[in-house]
C-alpha cells in the first residue's frame, strides 16, 4: 500500500485524524480536507453534498444512468472547481490524489491537466498569483513558500483562491499549514453562477496552468462563480445534459458547444432551439448567449476546416435570429470576431493556449458585463 | 531493430535511396533529407557543414572540449534551427528522430519541447500558419494536409518555413511531398544574423509548439535570421561561450543571461564587461543589447525572489552605465519594464507561455528595429 492510499485509508478509519500535526522540516505541519469540513468548501459546482457521487464531480450521481459515458467521465474532472480558504501562513502545500496517472497529453503539459494554481485576492479586488513547486508522483504535491508580500497590509491572512486540475478527477486532496498559523475555508456562497456548458475549450484546454482556463479567468474578473460544463470532445448540446443544468438557477447560461458539432450540422438548429426553449420555459428572465466557433487560427494555409467552422457558425447564427424573431427574450450572441483568436493563439489549430483563453474570458466578460449591466 | 534506425542505416549506406519514392496511401512520397543537399539547408544556424559535429548543433565540433558539459549537449538541442522549402504540395509529412525518448517535461508539452512547426510565408510579408497531426512515437510524425488556401495566388507552390525542436536534438530527419508536386530546400542566407546568447528563456521555455519561442518569433517579425544560443540553466554569460560567439559576425548581439546568473551576483559586472569588451574588439560598430532578467510574475505575493531579480537588473544596469560612461558605443539596453511580462504570463513564474514569448519578442524587436533603423 503506497503512502497516499495509507492517508485516505486512515482518514476513512479515523474522520479528523489527519489534521493533527505532522512533522516537517521541524515545523508542524497542519492539514485541512475540504471534504471534512460540515459546510460546502467547493466553489464553482452546481451538485453538492448528498447529490454528488464524488466529493470533486460536476454532474450529480443521478446523471451517471442518464448522460453518456464519457460525459460522466469527464464530469468527474474538476475543471473550474476551486477551493477559498484564508490563513496568515507563509508557506502551504496542496497534496492530492488523481484519478488518471498520465498527467499531461502531447500538447497539454501536466501543470494544465493536473496541476493546481493559486491565488490570492487582495483587497482592491486585483489578484496575485504565485508559482508552486509540483512534484507529479502518485501524490501529487504543490508547495508554495514565501508568501510573504504584503504581509503588513493583511495581518490577519490572505484568502485564497486554489484552481482545482482542469482536465483529471481529484481523489483526495488536503491542505497544509505550519500549525502556528491561521486557517479556514470560505464556504461556497449562494449567489448564482454563470453556467458554460461546452467543449474541451471550455474544459480548459490547452491552458498552461489551472487558473488560465477561460472560465476561470472569467470567475477572476467578474468575482463571481463560474460553474464549467466544458466536456472534452462531448460538449454535443445533448438534451440529457441540458435537462440536468436548468434544474439550477443561473445568472447566465452560456452555450458554447460548436466546436464538438461538426459532424451533425442537420442537428445544430434543433438541438439550439431545444437548448434556448427549454433554458426560457424553466428560467424566464435568465440571459443566454450562444458562442460562435471560433477555433479557427489556420490564417491563410487550409480552407477545409475554415469552412467547415464557418458553416456550423451560420448555422448557430440562423437559429439565434429564428428564435428572436420568435419572440424569445434575453438571448445574446458572441461572435467568432468578438473572440479573435489568431495563428498565435493555440496550440494545435483548435486549443487556446493562455493568450487564446484570455482572448475568450475578455469577450465573455465584455458580453457579460453589457448584459448585466455591470 | 525499429523502423527509424533502419531508414537510418539506409540512409548512411545508400545516400540518395531514401529520396526515391515510396508509397502512402496510393500517393507515392518522395523524401527529401536536407542533410543530402549541397547547399547549407539549415537557417540559423552559426555554425555549419564540417565545423559541427552533427548536422542540427548549435555550437561547433571544437566547443565539446571547451565548454562546460551541459552547454555542450544544450547546444545539440535544435532550438531557433529552421529549414525553409519551396513547393506546391497541398499535403507535408515532416518524419524525424529525436535524441530524448522523453519528449516533454511537466510544464512543457511535447509540442513545445519535441514538436517542429510550421509557417508559409506570404508574398506580403505576412505568416500563415497551420496545425500538423503528430505522433510522438520513436520515429515522430506531423503530417500537414488541406494546404489549399490562396492557391490560385501561389500557384508556383509556397515558402514553408520549419522550426525545429526547441528542446532536443535532430538525429535525423526527412520531408516528404507527393512525388507529383515540386520541392526545393531554400539555401541558407549569408546575412547577417541576429545573436541571441541566453538562458531557457532564450532557448525558448515554455513556447507550446516550436514557432513560439520568442527568438523564432522575432526571426518572423523582422524577416531576419536570429542565431538562438540559449541554454537551458547554463546561459551564464562564460567567457568560453563569449569568445566563441565573437568569430562570428552578427547584426546585433543580445546578452540575455541574467537569470541564470542570481546565485553569482559577485561576477555579475566583471562578466557583462567581458563579453561586451570582447564584442567591441572583434566588432568595432555592432550593436549589443543587454536584457534585464524580467523571469519574475508573482505579482504581489512572493519577496523573494522579486529581491533577487531586482538586484542582478541592478547590477546589470551598473555594468551597463559604466561600460556607457568608459566609451563603449552601440551600447543597448531592454529593461524589464519594457518585456512588461505579468502573472499572466508565464507557466512557473520563470518560463514565459506564449503570450509572454510574444510580449519578449515584441520588445526586443521594437529596440531592435529602433537601433538598426527598420
Amino acid at each position: 500500500m503506497n503512502y497516499s492510499k495509507l492517508l485516505l485509508l486512515m482518514l476513512l478509519l479515523f474522520p479528523g485524524a489527519m489534521a493533527s500535526a505532522q512533522a516537517k522540516k521541524g515545523v508542524d505541519f497542519v492539514w485541512y480536507n475540504p471534504a471534512s469540513e460540515k459546510f460546502l468548501t467547493v466553489h464553482n459546482q452546481l451538485w453538492t453534498g448528498s447529490a454528488v457521487r464524488s466529493f470533486y464531480d460536476r454532474l450529480p450521481a443521478k446523471a451517471e444512468s442518464v448522460v453518456r459515458s464519457p460525459v460522466w467521465k469527464l464530469s468527474r474532472n474538476a475543471a473550474g472547481l476551486k477551493l477559498v480558504f484564508k490563513t496568515d501562513a507563509q508557506e502551504i502545500t496542496i497534496r492530492y490524489v488523481l484519478s488518471n496517472k498520465n498527467y499531461a497529453m502531447n500538447h497539454f503539459p501536466a501543470t494544465g491537466v493536473s496541476g493546481v494554481d493559486l491565488f490570492a485576492e487582495n483587497s482592491d479586488g486585483s489578484w496575485a498569483w504565485t508559482y508552486g513547486k509540483y512534484q507529479f508522483k502518485d501524490t501529487v504535491t504543490y508547495t508554495y513558500t514565501g508568501l510573504n508580500l504584503d504581509k503588513e497590509k493583511y495581518k490577519d491572512g490572505r484568502t485564497f483562491h486554489l484552481y482545482l486540475p482542469l482536465y483529471n478527477s481529484v481523489q483526495w486532496m488536503e491542505i497544509g499549514i505550519p500549525s502556528d498559523k491561521a486557517f479556514k475555508f470560505t464556504p461556497a456562497s449562494a449567489e448564482k453562477p454563470i453556467v458554460v456548458y461546452g467543449t474541451s475549450i471550455a474544459q480548459g484546454g490547452c491552458a498552461s496552468r489551472a487558473g488560465m482556463g477561460w472560465t476561470n479567468i472569467l470567475d477572476r474578473n467578474l468575482h463571481m462563480p463560474v460553474a464549467n460544463l466544458g466536456f472534452s470532445g462531448n460538449g454535443r448540446l445533448e438534451k440529457e445534459v441540458v435537462d440536468m443544468i436548468v434544474e439550477k438557477e443561473a445568472k447566465v447560461f452560456v452555450l458554447d458547444c460548436l466546436p464538438n458539432l461538426g459532424s451533425e450540422t442537420a442537428n445544430i438548429k434543433s438541438k439550439i432551439a431545444y437548448a434556448v426553449n427549454t433554458i426560457r420555459e424553466k428560467h424566464p428572465h435568465t440571459p443566454i448567449i450562444l458562442v460562435d466557433g471560433s477555433h479557427f487560427t489556420e490564417g491563410r494555409l487550409n480552407a477545409t476546416r475554415t469552412k467547415g467552422i464557418l458553416r456550423t457558425n451560420s448555422l448557430s447564427r440562423e437559429a439565434y435570429q429564428e428564435l428572436k424573431s420568435k419572440g424569445v427574450q434575453g438571448l445574446y450572441y458572441l461572435a467568432k470576431e468578438d473572440i479573435g483568436l489568431d495563428m498565435n493563439d493555440s496550440v494545435d489549430g483548435t486549443h487556446p493556449t493562455d493568450i487564446g483563453m484570455l482572448k475568450y474570458a475578455a469577450a465573455c466578460e465584455k458580453l457579460i458585463r453589457n448584459i448585466l449591466k455591470l
